[in-house]
């Protein structure tokens, strides 16, 4: 069953506001089986309506629109239905009557405008608003503009349309009481099962090669990817017509994912990657007979030159963190770094502030100043300004202090200074990832 | 000049991912002048994708696509091109070399999969991409898909077309260097003149309110409020048939809009926070006479708990930050406020660690140990967990620690952990500000 979404609304097309009851509507008709395929936006113009309406239904089985209910001049979507459906609005006196009794329980007098908000056009059906004054209109089209004049030849498919109010919270309630159980019943069964695993340290092209065939367009589950901020996000979606052989298949292509990617994948769904680093710091592996509840969670400090604290930031973003976090330094200069670190300033001397040398021994004062398990440093040329001929823009110096020994790394990360400080935070996160889990880095 | 814009991707139309781009575009748009007349978001679908630019040229003057660029299998916004222009893929091997030494600048060899990127619809132009691999399109298309091949009655009005990549990021930069002005010169004559003032510290009806009429709808130039993370955005848009009439009119709304809201608003068009407050801390106030680019900056240090480090990381965002920050600690634990920033611990037993007291203390020793002319300390309570009676979740401490005073101040921010420690961060950047303005906090 294909779905089209149209959102309604100057406010929309001029920019001002952002959708957001699009992306909620595709959620929910892709968890019943919908094939969502398209999302159109117009503004408040009855033509505008009228064509996208058109535009629609001559691909889509089901059309759901948001917007345009209003009581003012510049709500028309029930004015464009009417038009496409050839018909006057008339009177629904039941739901003037509620309108009415609404106002009076505020203690007003109904303004003469929302009289318009019980037109609805002839034939259709209102649609109760449980939280407004907007009600919903539901109406059946011919699948194409000419299906009902025509002749036996031409398109007799029939579109269920479902006109619902632009204000989210009142579109959302209509949404699961009276919109989504009809179109359950009428996408019958078929549906969808999702499943997204993020990646960090492989460029999307290097993912999609490691990934190969399953990325095929015409393969079923469908398996692609997104990049947002460093982390590459592999995205399942497996069609069947019975849930159990949806997840079936999901779960099969999800290992076979997982062959391919190894330890690339950090996580799934809505984790995220200091979520998961925070998981291993509280608990150590998930899936080992050390992990406990009541061990006590491993505690790591940090000290950043170049990221300014963005690390320390990411670690205390997940709730809880001071069981694992107790303390971090932002040593921005040279003097910082001698003086609250304690690092030998010979050490900058005969290496720079940017080096493997530094980098260790602010990791290893860190690790011994806070008394924690774990020091993590991280020193760079975050940029546009810094750069030396052996050092470009972007060059960052990782440190990991461990009880018995201390990794450091050398990294170049291409963009501009937020991007690389933020790829700097994030790969120092992915080390520790990789010292929690005792595996060699694949990057 | 009519504008239409489609996203392009599956992660879209499934509801996995929001579509901001669109909204992107349309304000830019609508600055110069553009009528956007639809939006449009369609699947990794060749067919879909031809079909939505069919549906867009019989509409628009100007087609903006964004997403389908990238290098994997389910990329095909430049397929789609071709096949409305009837053309076939040709390499654009200056392009191809620029991603060769593009990867081997970061010491990797290019994979095979990024040569598509440099393909391009034969009689389209590629435009340059100065932030990924994936280079823009553009296209010149006829006003209707039988506009080329039929006779003289057909639509033989000509549509352009720009195509860019879906990172919102390389889109921007595209968007600016080699879009807007093409299309600034196209839309010719009717112009916009806009600009957008930046307020932090009241909410955006408390901002509508102080603008009390100046936000009438039929008002020219409009103003309108918009909210992103904190920051209430004022934006002014005068249409006038000259440059000259739009730009005094446009000075005229800024002035009044200034007079409602003073100290409130600390920034215009692209300036952040963290750029406004470090312009002031290495050059002082601009207009006044003792601003000298010859006088040393301010510094300032910071001590933050429930922040994690956000606070330092703002104030390093900025290039160059190393002339006005030098240090920063994020203290998490009592122990470490105690040894590290040397806090009285019995400051810390008889008030808690989120306290006017505490948090004082923290300003002023993280002044003194970093010998710097002003300290900034924030703890406060970011939940889910920690409210005590008195204190609930969102409790936050700011303190200023200056040569001669140090004031602090009590916050309840609403919302969720992130929520609250972006808000305390942006609070703390906002109580220096009016520090070095030498005014008093509006909030």
């Amino acid at each position: 069953m294909n779905a089209a979404i149209l959102s309604i609304g100057d406010e929309l097309v001029l920019g001002q506001n952002l959708d957001t009851n699009a992306q909620y509507l595709s959620r929910h008709l892709v968890s019943i089986g919908c094939h969502v395929v398209r999302h159109q936006t117009v503004g408040d113009d009855e033509r505008a309506i009228h064509s996208a309406i058109d535009c629609a239904r001559s691909v889509a089985d089901v059309i759901l629109i948001t917007g345009g209910l209003g009581p003012t001049a510049d709500d028309l979507t029930r004015h464009a239905i009417a038009s496409v459906m050839k018909v006057e609005l008339k009177l629904d006196s039941a739901w003037l009557d509620h309108v009415r009794a609404f106002f009076a329980g505020l203690g007003r007098e109904m303004p003469e405008s929302n009289r318009i908000q019980a037109m609805i056009p002839e034939g259709a059906k209102l649609i109760w608003n449980h939280n407004g004054t907007a009600a919903g209109i539901r109406a059946t089209l011919n699948g194409s503009a000419t299906g009902g004049a025509s002749t036996a030849s031409s398109d007799s498919r029939k579109v269920e349309l479902f006109a619902m109010p632009g204000v989210p919270k009142e579109m959302k309630l209509m949404l699961e009481r009276d919109v989504l159980p009809v179109l359950a019943k009428m996408s019958g069964g078929r549906t969808i099962a999702s499943r997204a695993l993020h990646s960090f340290g492989a460029g999307e092209s290097t993912v999609a090669e490691l990934l190969g065939d399953l990325m095929k367009r015409d393969r079923n589950p469908t398996v692609g990817t997104t990049v947002s901020s460093g982390i590459v996000t592999i995205r399942i979606n497996a069609r069947a017509e019975h849930p159990d052989a949806a997840r079936k298949s999901l779960a099969d292509t999800e290992s076979a994912v997982r062959a391919k990617l190894g330890d690339l994948i950090w996580g799934s769904d809505d984790q995220t990657l200091p979520e998961v680093v925070a998981d291993l710091l509280r608990h150590g592996l998930a899936d080992t007979i050390q992990a406990d509840e009541g061990t006590e969670a491993t505690t790591v400090s940090t000290a950043e030159s170049c990221t300014g604290g963005l690390l320390a930031q990411y670690l205390t973003s997940v709730p809880g963190s001071s069981t694992y976090f107790h303390q971090g330094w932002v040593t921005y200069t040279n003097l910082s770094k001698t003086m609250c670190l304690n690092v030998d300033p010979h050490i900058i001397e005969r290496n720079g502030a940017v080096s493997e040398p530094t980098v260790r021994a602010m990791a290893e004062q860190a690790r011994a100043l806070a008394d924690s398990d774990i020091g993590i440093a991280i020193s760079g040329i975050a940029g546009p300004g810094g750069a030396t001929h052996d050092k470009p823009v972007g060059t960052v110096f990782i440190a990991l202090a461990a009880p018995r020994h201390t990794v450091a790394r050398r990294f170049v990360f291409p963009g501009d200074r937020a991007t690389i400080r933020d790829r700097a935070a994030k790969t120092a996160l992915a080390m520790l990832r990789f010292h929690l889990i005792d595996r060699p880095m694949p990057f």
